[in-house]
């Protein structure tokens, strides 16, 4: 399947998991995107709901069905697996998911550490129905990948990068609606994705950086950055941030500004997160963000505004952490699924005219 | 092959660029190892030399024969490839040399990117003769690889870094030299390797960190911190690092102190070197070592000495370059090479005085 082709009919596997953020994933997905239009969510839990009025409030009319069967109706060719796992394996649970959309007739996209290519069964099974089974997460050959030679800091495009101070906090859905908000005030931009979810909503420029053999991880932003410039040559490149500059798992980001050139940077974050997520039992707190800001100036970047996820806040509390922020960095603030990002694109504006590229 | 075994008698391979930072695997395991006995080094352009005195003036006993056939007559067991090639490729030449050495019975050690077992030619000679094709860089299967829990941060040995501020500076000498020197001092100290050569010189806890997928980085270096105290219980963990933390084509640095709870730095540095190695054409310039120790700093690590590359400077310029960092650091700043490490073992010493692990 190509990029370019129309929207796919596609049906979400979350099992029970939707309204967790482990399916980060599916949520991607019904907000949006180009390669699949979602046309149900199977997820025992929560069936009988709307999978947008679930997940914010806004209904998409994507019905959230009980079975796989129930959502045969809907007539998708693509099964997506839409949460991530432990470790990102394959659990028996999910398998035999897998194993019955490859029967109906269904390809499987898969995005999870483990492959479904590896797995002798679903190999047999997708053949014999002539379905496919794309692993998103499953690097170039090594012959293919390459490594970084310094085109990337001669892109003409400014290059934002969406960094968090956490995993899982909203760089994605930010990273698209600050592409969305700049193309709608005119300046042209593409976002450069670095994650699963943003190959599987359809973008064209980007690769998956967590999958790939750690050496090779600058020559492929490089080459997403380059594809771009030569063949649609923005204005602005938004580049999806991943895990967090301090997150202890896998510290990631000074990459999108040494290597990729991002001088400016929007920083996501969670005021109500008090522990690196997934690891509260190890008990690391979340930087602040001003500690954030002084890691970013000291690799060269700048941030430009910051970006809020709600996390563990009522709307009154979310509000008050704005308005400190607010006050203790003097950075715009915002809440970018009830504000909008108007005022983050008048940073970007502002960068820009400054010499931002 | 496993490290506990004896030495086995090897010859290096380095295709005319021994005395180039290109043979830096020949290099270290000319200096020493447990795993290898190198009895000969195979290479035209410097035939009839002993490798010792060419890489540093001390004699070692180890011939340079122009050809393979050559050093036969040492009797080796293995062939090791002995240089980077660009892109880690297995370029032609070495391809030959490699199907030669299988032809001649000898087991092939690879630690480039491109893997002897992809190369249907070579996996058939080593088959036909019985030998070996070990591919250094093959990271375990994916479902081996593990994820960071968090384990790494309980270790009860103090966690000390060795960073550079570039890539090939001399970060593993100084990591090996230091290890020597902590235990010399009745410090009981292991080294943690993270480069193909700290496997090829016999290091028993370690990984390879360029060839891991990105996500397990930090989860495999836990995993050899984890099982270093459980089978070793040291009182020091060196922890070789690999890249720099601002180098362009591929930050890395952050991981170790981080992810692997290393408080302490030990900074490596050319301070002959301007730019980036390998990227002279980008014209990057290398950090200072206070902006280095200053990054260091903000990530939450102590920078405890500085030791010194003589890369581009003669014996007076390395020494008023010495000088003067003392001057603007005020930290202890070596020589390995010539002056031995035993300021760095006070300072590492003072460090665990002050509670460092």
């Amino acid at each position: 399947m190509t990029p370019t082709s129309m929207p796919a009919d596609a049906v979400l596997l979350t099992c029970g998991l939707f309204r967790t953020p482990n399916a980060k994933v599916a949520h991607g997905l019904v907000r949006g995107g180009e390669r699949f239009r979602v046309r149900a969510v199977v997820d025992p839990v929560d069936a009988g709901c709307d999978a947008g009025q679930l997940l914010d409030g806004h209904r998409r009319d994507i019905p959230v069905v009980p079975t796989l069967t129930a959502a045969l109706e809907y007539r998708p060719r693509y099964a997506v697996v839409g949460i991530a796992t432990p470790g990102g394996r394959l659990t028996p649970q999910l398998r035999a998911l897998l194993l019955e959309a490859l029967e109906q007739g269904l390809s499987v996209v898969n995005g999870l550490h483990d492959f479904t290519q590896d797995d002798p069964g679903l190999v047999e099974m997708a053949r014999f129905k002539g379905v496919e089974l794309i692993d998103v997460r499953r690097p170039r050959p090594r012959s293919e990948l390459r490594f970084w030679e310094g085109e990337a800091l001669k892109v003409r495009a400014a290059r934002i990068a969406v960094l968090g101070t956490d995993c899982a906090i909203g760089k994605r859905t930010t990273a698209r609606l600050l592409t969305e908000a700049l193309n709608g005030a005119g300046i042209r931009t593409e976002m450069i994705y670095t994650g699963q979810t943003g190959w599987m909503q359809g973008g064209r420029y980007g690769f998956i950086l967590d999958s790939t053999p750690n050496d090779f991880v600058c020559g492929e932003l490089e080459r997403a950055l380059v594809d771009c410039q030569q063949e649609v040559d923005p204005d602005v490149m938004v580049i999806e941030g991943q895990a967090a500059l301090r997150n202890p798992s896998g510290p990631c980001g000074s990459e999108f500004i040494l290597s990729g050139g991002a001088k400016g940077v929007v920083l996501q974050h969670a005021p109500g997160r008090v522990y690196f997520g997934g690891q509260e039992e190890v008990g690391i707190r979340l930087p602040t963000v001003e500690q954030e800001q002084e890691l970013i100036r000291v690799l060269g970047g700048e941030v430009l505004a910051v970006t809020l996820h709600s996390e563990g806040l009522d709307q009154a509390g979310l509000m008050a952490a704005q308005q400190r922020l607010r006050q203790s960095t003097g950075l715009p603030v915002v809440r970018p699924l009830s504000e909008g990002l108007e005022e983050v694109v008048e940073a970007v504006r502002r960068h820009l005219q400054g010499g931002g590229a």
